[in-house]
């Protein structure tokens, strides 16, 4: 199996699957020959080379692990070095246009798309880590080019690694992760952006920030080039939750204004309620449907 | 010393002070006698009871440590029973209103307002612990009735705890609660009312919230009693800050909308750059000012 991209999510996956000893032979396709090195020095990879054909022509599984918009590219760009059989699958946080690109693949290659829904605020390889999946959900989105042994291949590569597979179309990914992550991050970083401003006058803001802020602003400093592709390839979705977000915002505004306390309460309490309930579970959230 | 309130805070605190050997006698005046019983069982005073006459009357200190309207209410209820030159401070988290109640204390209490910045989202009693200020800052806020004596036992107080201390007026304190305290919870209850929304259509929204959408939603799940008292105390500042999250919302909105990728990018950059920067230091906020 070849991994192309070799940062915290190819990293990591590599990694898991040497660890697992579940693939006869891992490969990462590198950008720089430099990077090599250090992919195989951190044990990301049996083999690893900037040159993707070499890597992939005989490779039955390959996994795309750079930034949305740059699988987007990549599937067309390197489906042609498949061989017959194989199958491609991808770890972008976006999945609409990627599964729109896979459906063009040349016929001989499968194709499923797939995002595994955990992530650090630290990127890049030297971050990668084994059990970065270990009892996060791995969501595969079926396109017209998945048959059987894509999805099944795919599934595998997922539990290998410790991982649990929930399957949905790309659409119906793409409406929940603008929810949970990107307006997730967005929010994190209004709440730091207002800080900030905040600061200007105030400088003590730094002083008394305390756990809350830290936990709720943690994302907030993740990869950019990453949420600046996932902003860009999601930006329905994100610009509709943004805009459900301000609603919210308003709808508080004119209940602090009015001073109506127990409407405020009463909806406060419902939102309270609901986040106390998702992470009793083992710190996992409560799922609806495990595949 | 007297603790009025036994819960998180005023419990953790008894714990704490009993735990470093801090006083020579630790009482706690309880809403309910029954609740006396549960004080002493988890060493979180050597003396409790619902009588706050008999406990106060020849105490050195008195902690308020009961929500923001309570203590409002109470400063004025028992300063009348402290003996002369006994010291008031509270633990409340809004201070403009309890700092006014404390001027208007008898002449012969000295009193000092007081904030740990710490909490739980878990709360009462039961989880009150020994260690929760420790490394914290501890806000005063001085008052009118505020002697060199008073500042003196509300420092050795939060010291004595492991806390360290800030000084600054109640208008700033509350300000600044307002951004990284008030607002942090507000987004977060933000973030899941809108995965509740999109989950009426995606129930799987549940399903694939994962540790980023944990640790941003965490504080959501906050006390709701003492958040309602912090809400109707800080009102116009709480309003403020939800103004300046929408305006920033807005900015989102408009540049997602524009596709103007370059603006967007500078702008989160420099909020990424800003949080990474915070927590640096030993996870803890730079701090600009310690006393």
């Amino acid at each position: 199996m070849a991994i192309v991209g070799a940062g915290l999510m190819g990293g990591s996956l590599g990694k898991a699957l040497i660890k697992a000893q579940a693939c006869k032979e891992v490969r990462a396709v590198v950008r720089r020959k430099e990077s090599a090195r250090e992919t195989l020095d951190l044990h990301a990879a049996h083999v690893a080379d900037s040159d993707a054909e070499k890597l992939l022509r005989d490779a039955d599984l390959v996994v795309l692990a750079t930034p949305v918009r740059t699988i987007e590219r990549q599937v067309m760009d390197l489906g042609g070095f498949m061989k017959p059989g194989a199958v491609m699958t991808d770890m972008g946080s976006v999945k609409r246009g990627i599964v729109t690109a896979m459906e063009d693949l040349p016929l001989h290659v499968s194709a499923i798309g797939g995002h595994p829904m955990c992530g650090k605020e630290t990127s890049g390889l030297s971050a990668a880590d084994a059990d970065l999946f270990l009892g996060k959900t791995w969501v595969l989105t079926p396109t017209a080019r998945s048959g059987n042994h894509a999805t099944e291949l795919a599934r595998d590569l997922a539990t290998a690694v410790g991982a649990r597979v929930v399957i949905m179309d790309a659409e119906e990914h793409d409406t929940i992760a603008a929810c949970i992550s990107h307006l997730c991050y967005l929010l994190a970083s209004t709440l730091v952006a207002v800080a900030e401003d905040t600061a200007e006058d105030l400088p003590d803001v730094w002083t008394l920030a305390a756990g809350g802020f830290r936990d709720t602003s943690r994302v907030a400093a993740g990869d950019l080039t990453m949420m600046m592709d996932i902003i860009a390839s999601n930006r329905d979705n994100v610009y509709a939750m943004l805009s459900r977000a301000r609603d919210r915002i308003d709808r508080l505004m004119n209940l602090i204004e009015s001073g109506d306390e127990q409407v405020l309460r009463t909806e406060l309490s419902r939102v309270r309620e609901r986040r106390s309930a998702m992470f009793r579970n083992n710190g996992r959230a409560r799922s609806t449907r495990e595949q």
